[in-house]
């Protein structure tokens, strides 16, 4: 799914570093399609075996998003040189919450925060179908 | 389309905030829908009368995006404090390029770079629906 842009790309960020620099950050961007109307959030993630999982509270438009398709983007930016980078994590939507397939247990073992009593939190977790990242630089 | 999330909601933000916040920004990122998929793009942009406009090369997904509904988000986290916050315009994406209407009159007003010579590059804006924003609070 990546498509190199030629105006702007300058190279394509392997998986492995994808998955360093998805390490080291805490906040991503996810992306959900309701009713034919994109959707974006920022949520606080934490990975393990490449999973992304973060935790979103009952009655947001993310507790519909499990099942269906999402994407999940962090970036950053370095105004001295004008470059920029971004990591994409393609994949389908899961509700880790309870749920004992092997991705919903490596969800709840990467972000094993205790929970605030009465409020009804649901972990989600991405199963990822694509990782991609790319440095590009930022035109005028 | 604002949907307050009472696990880590802090305040809603106002329409002009949420624009001086547009104003004060460079990078934003644009969610698309493509073939029931949606795709993150990080962007350079600009915006000029509630109209957020930016450029993309020929051959990229987001020369599919005119006509239908994207979602561009900028956000920013304060490691001190652990309060992030975020502003997401949604509306439908118009091919600025060269089209007359006000909306693509805007978008290369408030984007007026020299183009480099050879490269097919359009300017798209957004046609907003809505501009919202929240801060919120990054739980662990």
């Amino acid at each position: 799914m990546y498509e190199p842009d030629p105006s702007t790309d300058l190279e394509q960020i392997s998986e492995t570093d994808c998955l360093e620099l998805l390490e080291g950050h805490q906040i991503g961007r996810i992306a959900l399609v309701v009713d034919s109307q994109p959707f974006i959030f920022p949520v606080n993630y934490a990975i393990s075996h490449k999973i992304v999982t973060f935790r979103t509270a009952h009655g947001t438009k993310l507790i519909r998003a499990p099942g269906s398709n999402v994407a999940f983007e962090i970036d950053g930016f370095e105004p001295s040189t004008g470059v920029g980078w971004s990591v994409v994590v393609q994949g389908v939507a899961v509700d880790a919450t309870t749920a004992v397939d092997d991705v919903s247990w490596m969800a709840r073992g990467a972000s094993p925060h205790p929970l605030a009593p009465g409020v009804r939190i649901h972990r989600l977790a991405i199963r990822p179908t694509q990782i991609t990242g790319r440095r590009f630089t930022v035109g005028g």
